[in-house]
């Protein structure tokens, strides 16, 4: 019997039995069952399908879903800001009817009075997180502050625009499904819309599910393998380096994100050979190798020569201008592509990074990374920060809470 | 042995070599299998992938690929227009080169001088389709041009904008991988820079691959079922209704494609209750079947009438106004979500469908039906055509071709 020893659960018997159904399917009955589904000569085969519309995060926990959760496609952040007449009050109802939505709609459910329920049916690990803005803080009273909860400080290299930056209160939305992700925010937005207004709001993708292997680190729109080194889940460096410990009580078991848009030039890349792009970025482009190594995960050794006598990973390469000897500069990466309506006279692309950085404390660990960046890194002559957003993402709540209750209640 | 009858070939067999090895494990083995991809209590199960970024749609055939083709996940749309000094001769020499680039990016390959090989290997179902608007033949010194090949004659309910109107050469590209559309735009685009400049691109996006059966009609963000008559490709009336015979010579076994961007006030669309949107379809929003029926499928009935003695499908419905008795008034329909980013003063959404329809004539299906609807469709309270573009797809070409092939060579 398929699925008997099943740790996946219904999920995965579910897949089972359509497989199993297909295995069974007799020779003519499987030939007239391909002619159906391949309509004429161009469709490509159609083999049984592994659903996921099904797959659901929970929502509630000790930590909000949504950072440590594997990133799925697709992504929205928005950020709002506070209406004046706002109060401490109306945060605590807010974040009362913004959390009961994301309970209802992660677990697969219209949020209340959801105008249409259908589209919630299927949640594709749709996961719903909330980050606080230094207004949110304030506006909420609060006896103490982190004390990084404030925009970062000002870079060389940035070109910040206020329509991409800054904002009180943070919806990280993320699913598989792209009609998912817009049901979502619409339920949401009209929940919040007697409470703030939109401030921005950013779109990201990633590889598709199913693309690739789950476990295949991504690449972003420059061909780059991004996201190499990252603290693994369920490790002491992740508990420690991504969650917050003994800094204000309401943020324990919480963390921070640095969100930073970071225009692409595509275009200009495209002038770039693969060997000075290799030479800029540390790496090779088509395994994602440190250039003295061989696999992705191998080592870079920065002592490492060429016969010239030079450095072969470059001192002005992304690779070592972000590595740190100190083992607590580490952040949790969490990328997305986005890639807007080209403009009509510049060019043929509008497209970059949401670079979404986790830590528990974005002094300690983002600054000195970025600072270093700023100060000497050769991406920089392809890349400019054009939005920076920092939030403290509270921890996760029990059943009977809301997300914010160690701040509001 | 599992695969033995399968008509899906090496992409099924690799499913279920994948799923075989995860029935193959012990119970130990699965459970740890089961525990290293869960790294914390946040994450939803994780089954075998079944994989299907090695996808392809063959480019080659009578016809090109994208019409028939069961729609993936993610599409862009993008009109260009032809520079002034870019003349027949050009015209011939770009669609070698698209069509060169075209047939390597659906196959898995890297355009010649791709910069990012790399984003090319998961096709992903990836299609390109070409469309020539009345500039394009005008430019090609084309002998004949079909009747229809020019705006649509002036709506009533149209709100149009240049920025989403009109255009020389269409490029549509889809894929069920967001990345793989990104990267095909891009080497399009880039090959197309000499010859002409970018007029608009739209992108839409409908459900994952995997988030629900193929088999499943897609719903618009209005909830709505949308989709449900349409011509099954390989049946006659789908040759009949969608491919060219007949007309001019050179779009023989091509068709036409109608873009129409439709705004969708889903602001509004909020303010009518469920009782008062099915009345407005014509159909359940649940299961999308007609009043009178209880499955989607079923034939509407529109003599039928309440106790009070009105027609049950009310005569300003949406599915009683787009339905004719003249059997040659139907079209393909290919819709796509689009779901740009909010404004921040002007309530909540953005949003729309991308309404692609393909037609061997569009004078004598689309207009008639779209007439009907100009008069009197209740939808129309809450949408707004704001872009609209007609485009003759010549047909597909064969190995040694290139599509444009019976217009330009």
């Amino acid at each position: 019997m398929p699925g008997r020893d099943n740790p996946g659960g219904s999920q995965l018997s579910r897949r089972h039995l359509l497989l199993g159904g297909a295995v069974g399917l007799t020779a003519a009955g499987a030939a007239a069952a391909a002619v159906a589904s391949r309509p004429e000569d161009h469709d490509a085969p159609t083999p049984p399908e592994a659903l996921f519309g099904d797959d659901r995060v929970p929502f509630h926990g000790t930590h909000q879903a949504g950072v440590a959760t594997p990133p799925p496609a697709h992504v929205a952040f928005v950020a709002l800001d506070l209406l004046a007449q706002t109060d401490a009050t109306a945060l605590a109802r807010l974040m009362r009817i913004l959390t009961d939505d994301a309970v209802r709609l992660t677990q697969g459910r219209g949020a209340l009075a959801d105008t249409e329920p259908e589209l919630a049916t299927s949640p594709a690990r749709l996961t719903v997180t909330f980050g606080f803005g230094p207004g949110f803080v304030e506006r909420a009273g609060a006896a103490a502050s982190p004390s990084w909860l404030r925009p970062l400080p000002a870079f060389g290299i940035d070109r910040l625009e206020d329509r991409w930056s800054g904002g009180d209160l943070l919806l990280q939305v993320c699913a598989d499904d792209p009609l998912t992700v817009a049901h979502a925010v619409r339920m949401l937005l009209k929940d919040s819309r007697t409470f703030t207004s939109l401030r921005w709001s950013q779109r990201g993708f990633r590889r598709a599910h199913g693309t690739e292997p789950a476990t295949a680190t991504v690449r972003n729109l420059f061909g780059q393998v991004d996201g190499t080194v990252n603290p693994a889940p369920g490790t002491d460096d992740f508990e420690r380096l991504v969650w917050s410990h003994g800094q204000v009580p309401w943020l324990e078991g919480g963390t921070s994100l640095v969100l930073r848009r970071i225009a692409m030039d595509l275009d200009r890349w495209d002038l770039v050979d693969r060997a000075g792009r290799e030479s800029a970025v540390g790496r090779r482009l088509d395994t994602g190798a440190p250039l003295t190594g061989v696999a992705e995960h191998d080592e870079p050794d920065f002592d490492a020569k060429t016969p010239a006598g030079f450095p072969v990973i470059a001192d002005y390469s992304h690779l070592r201008r972000a590595r740190s000897d100190d083992p607590g500069q580490k952040i949790l990466r969490r990328a997305y592509n986005y890639d807007d309506e080209p403009g009509t006279d510049d060019g043929v692309s509008r497209s970059g990074l949401l670079f979404a950085a986790y830590q528990a404390d974005v002094d300690a660990q983002f600054v000195p990374i970025q600072r270093r960046l700023d100060e000497l890194d050769l991406l920089n002559e392809w890349t400019t920060p054009i939005g920076s957003a920092v939030f403290a993402i509270p921890p996760g709540c029990q059943a009977d809470g809301f997300v914010g209750d160690t701040l509001l209640a």
